[in-house]
């Protein structure tokens, strides 16, 4: 019998091996990556995922668990040699469980985001995590990866979302660790072991999360103001009025507005005037609409009068607030459509963003002339997108001037963000992406501990082999 | 050079190795365990700590950490026979930093709790963890505990209240991970693994903490309603109405009640009639006392019209504040001067609360003459500390009976609690008194995975042997 038949002889959900049916599995949505397989699984259910990581693990070969592929750091894609089965969990998507008096949901780890909020929303209820992939992301790719998105400062990273588990490890065990608790102290952490270690410790295959109350009102601001620092005061001040409240704050440069005032249909800035900076800040409460205008309006009146800010619009109808909405959430998009890119997703303490931006813009400006900045990011949350394109200067042509930088580009960003202790790394998570950068600003017993919990975990080194650790 | 000499000899700190001196590092404050120990150490800084446990590691000496003393179950207690070390943190009391534009702080893991609160204060800043022995209770020790308490519902665990930390290895290095961010996604979560693992992977000796806005104003309310049912169906009417500004929602008997009125002076219910159950409903926010007491006032109208409460105070002053925060803290201290205990420290989904306290109270008191049930705790997280006292029939001299029953009344509530998929240990960790219980409920793949998790952090098992784990 070939792998393959012994293989699918094991469970009974679905098995791929046809190369061009694969193809769209062996390599990430950006096309950074491509990887091979014997074959791509679709297991149906639990036990059937325990019964294709039990053959793997007697049979020596790499499982790659897979979701909606939406990851940025190649964490879902196979190595390019080896003997790799990609562990789709896209078939897997049940919401098991529902309930409401406890503000839980339960389901498969292959639910997308978006019907996960659907599910809540359904049941008049909040789940908070929101980003630009939830059409296509899955709830087991988020915790595999911890992701963040726009709501983090009020509502905390996927991490904090998550009450519990259930997880196929590395010799085909199911661990049930689906609790439904606030508070639970019977032993070691293992859910927050799995959550962020991107597969690599084992397959995540359900989980029980918070579920919230829905808002009763949303109303969000977009205001022009000078600097970041300016950004950081108005943020204070927003913290002290309105902290039960404040839900996202967010900062993006005049540069981020004008690519997506070229790239996106009809967006516009909602203000007359330019401005170097702007901020969109949304508070969400149980309160009416109405109260909560008149709460952005005197804080914004107060920063006006400290001439910390220029200029705000407040939406008042649900086409502005998904307008002003639209200019942050189409930044990445607008960067794309103008040609290639450098990112970086750091995270700082929060009260050293400002002297961050001035300092490593004005050394990569100075260093690099094939380049501008495009600085954006979750300002609440000290998760900067501190991203490059190239010069306005530069034609299509020259691209390759612009991308030859970005290795050097990489160190002195990152440099700088690990002499500040922030992160390399803040919601993206490793993948192969950033997993050697990663390594060399880890400490001796950092590397350690990782990796004799890796061996602890996965002793073949069989589970998403190369990705989080070398 | 005696093992004493050769310990003292490495560090600089101090070493108590009189038995008198060491006495009450040895037995827990409720003096349910006493233990041996070659010395007490007590480091002055991390690098020290550093050096005692390197030594333990090269002696073969075991290491049990310790801060204020104060837990419940005996995690910082030696054990009875062998050769222990006790490294007790209390001299490292220092706070490193605070950063108020970040909302953080960062101190030594002996500060106590007490401590944080009030260096928060002076910053104009909350730490919201609050419990019982705060004022002598260490910020190690709440990390090593994931600790609970009052605000839970609001704010979180310890756990949720940590961004970072300094934790010595069972090897005697230091890893620093003394991050102070919000979005952190380089690698494995090793902070998670420390906290509640109550010194067997490491010893905590720094932490870097989350701060919050302080409210502006609070108002809480003592309610009087028929049963647990009418309970959940306030805290889901607050939460629906009021989930930004709900801190507190705790539920307690009317024996609780009658405990705290007898034993404590001048405490007192502030209603007129008594009733089986009691509320303590918590609302804090940035908004005024008066737009906060009338929030509750049109709370409690709705539940009153609906027939779910019976009778409500609302205090309009700070000792009102405090007296009624009073009849829910002094419970415990009330249920001890009535003679023995027996407690549970639980935790449930929510919506399975009513109908396990309806059911498991008249299986014991069906089964147990000799026991009534004191019941109180954090409806709002799902925790009760669903406790008995011997029976008012009986007198003191016949204790023992009621002694006698407590591992078969144990046996019979956390089997019940298991049914529900609850935990036998919400707040108060395991150490010894719940250790063995806990592995009972443990599926075989988790004991694995927690055993090689030890075995991969604490190779020789030297750090706090015997807690947690056997």
């Amino acid at each position: 019998m070939s792998l393959i038949d012994s293989l699918a002889s094991v469970f009974s959900g679905k098995i791929i091996s046809d190369p061009t049916d694969m193809a769209a599995f062996l390599t990430d949505w950006r096309g950074k990556w491509t990887g091979v397989a014997l074959a791509v699984v679709q297991p149906d259910n639990t036990e059937d995922v325990s019964l294709v990581v039990r053959w793997c693990n007697e049979h020596g070969v790499s499982v790659v668990p897979q979701g909606g592929n939406t990851g940025l750091s190649g964490g879902a894609t196979p190595s390019a040699t080896g003997l790799n089965v990609v562990l789709s969990l896209t078939r897997m998507n049940k919401v098991r469980d529902i309930d409401v008096l406890n503000n839980t949901i339960s389901l498969d780890a292959g639910v997308t985001l978006l019907a996960v909020q659907e599910a809540a929303d359904e049941a008049q209820k909040l789940f908070p995590l929101s980003l630009a992939a939830e059409g296509t992301c899955t709830i087991g790719g988020n915790l595999a990866t911890n992701a963040g998105g726009v709501q983090v400062l009020r509502y905390g990273n996927a991490r904090d979302l998550c009450l519990g588990l259930e997880v196929v490890t590395s010799d085909g065990s199911i661990w049930n660790g689906m609790k439904s608790l606030r508070k639970d102290n019977t032993g070691y952490d293992l859910k927050n072991i799995f959550i962020g270690s991107e597969g690599t410790l084992g397959v995540i295959t359900g989980a029980t999360l918070k579920l919230f109350e829905k808002p009763k009102s949303k109303v969000v601001s977009f205001i022009a103001l000078a600097d970041p620092s300016a950004a950081l005061r108005l943020l204070k001040l927003a913290q002290e009025l309105h902290s039960n409240e404040l839900t996202a704050f967010e900062l993006m440069s005049d540069e981020c507005i004008q690519l997506v005032e070229k790239h996106v249909d009809a967006a516009r800035s909602p203000l007359a005037s330019r401005s170097e900076w702007y901020v969109l800040l949304e508070l969400s409460s149980s309160s009416e609409e109405q109260a909560l205008s008149s709460r952005i309006e005197s804080l914004l009146e107060i920063a006006m009068e400290n001439d910390w800010i220029a200029d705000a619009a407040i939406s008042s109808s649900i086409a502005q607030f998904n307008a002003i909405w639209a200019l942050r959430e189409d930044i990445s998009e607008a960067q794309a459509a103008e040609g290639k890119t450098i990112k970086h997703d750091i995270s700082l303490p929060i009260s050293a963003i400002p002297q961050f931006i001035d300092r490593v813009t004005k050394r990569l400006l100075d260093s690099y002339s094939v380049a501008r900045m495009v600085v954006f990011g979750h300002l609440g949350d000290g998760n900067l997108h501190f991203n490059l394109s190239p010069a306005r200067s530069l034609d299509k042509s020259q691209n390759e001037l612009f991308t030859s930088i970005e290795a050097e580009v990489n160190k002195l960003v990152h440099d700088e963000v690990n002499a500040c202790n922030g992160s390399i790394s803040a919601e993206h998570g490793l993948g192969v992406l950033r997993r050697d950068e990663a390594s060399r600003y880890r400490s001796e017993i950092e590397r350690n501990l990782m990796s004799s919990l890796k061996k602890s975990f996965d002793p073949k080194n069989l589970m998403n082999p190369g990705k989080v650790i070398s």
